[in-house]
């Protein structure tokens, strides 16, 4: 970075804290701010700051939100009887960019892993029970990630919401799309034979 | 990005703006912003602005800089009888990681292409010119790129300068250090015997 004046260094700096940025990287993107417009970093700037003061969590299922209720929880055309329990706002929209669910969601904010402490009063179960509660829900679908804290999680809520009269299933685990077997793991093998349809 | 909050999607087409940032990695750099504090977020945001605001071109050389005189310029330790001429700052940035030259610059501002509208006129010379009438100048190396507007600078140069006393180098052009004989252009390997040297 010698050579260039402090104020474009400490951009660099910067730039260089985003996951997956180097020193290259950020120089490249410290760069195209040197060469943009006044207005146009101003517009950056204003973005960025706009994020931390008007983002928080929705009132009903903890989603990121502008408002006092996410896009999804303000859509009435949504299936508000049909709640998929995620862990983080990331999942949402992962499951969201599929296309393949019209129902509304709860993002727990974690899952549990008592080694990080983390148990089940750290995340938002309560309000979870209450949505059951308050509302007509015909069915959870819990969809934690397939891993050793979002399974605990997966078979809390389980256990939970057994004989709670609502329906409660679990995201289906098993070989990807696309994907060759030669290459996937053995407990994914063995879990896409254990969970096998008849055809 | 569906499912994302109005001010997230603005954040995420911001970042997507910039060179070799494609939708995902703008998504995964406005979460970084998402999860940061607002404080992080907000250095951040000044050091964008703080570019633009304090950045300017260096009195003598034209090199990016905050103050009157560019950190280059200001040294008195450097070897102001040698004056490097380079097309932008980016080039000088990279002789400098080099550390190979303990010179000044003068940084042109671009290079010679008519097609573009860019004649020795746009460019930085007639200060280079100055510089020579109005110093001691015992060399000037031109450094421009060695790609057609780059060589249409340095013939210009090269003819601007002669007969004025002062001595005029042009960077040394072959094969890149570590390179592969094999990989390397044509162009570049005919210059590579051309200027070959007595060992």
């Amino acid at each position: 970075m010698s050579g260039y004046a402090l104020p474009i260094r400490n951009l660099i700096r910067e730039f260089a804290k985003f996951p997956g940025i180097g020193e290259k990287t950020a120089t490249r993107l410290a760069n195209h701010v040197l060469h943009a417009s006044v207005d146009e970093v101003r517009v950056f700037a204003e973005s960025l700051l706009d994020v931390k003061r008007k983002i928080h969590l929705c009132s009903v299922c903890f989603n990121l939100a502008e408002g006092e209720l996410c896009e999804i929880c303000a859509d009435r055309g949504r299936d508000h009887g049909t709640i998929c329990v995620v862990e983080d706002a990331d999942s949402l929209i992962a499951l969201e960019a599929s296309g393949g669910y019209n129902g509304v969601y709860h993002v727990l904010q974690g899952a549990i892993s008592p080694l990080d402490g983390i148990g089940p009063e750290q995340l938002r179960i309560a309000e979870l029970i209450a949505r059951l509660d308050n509302q007509e829900v015909n069915e959870v679908i819990i969809a934690t990630n397939p891993d050793t804290s979002g399974e605990a999680t997966a078979l809390f809520l389980l256990k939970l919401l057994k004989g709670r009269g609502v329906k409660v299933s679990r995201i289906a685990c098993g070989v990807p799309m696309g994907g060759d077997l030669r290459y996937i793991d053995k407990m994914t093998l063995a879990k896409s034979l254990e969970f096998r349809r008849s055809a």
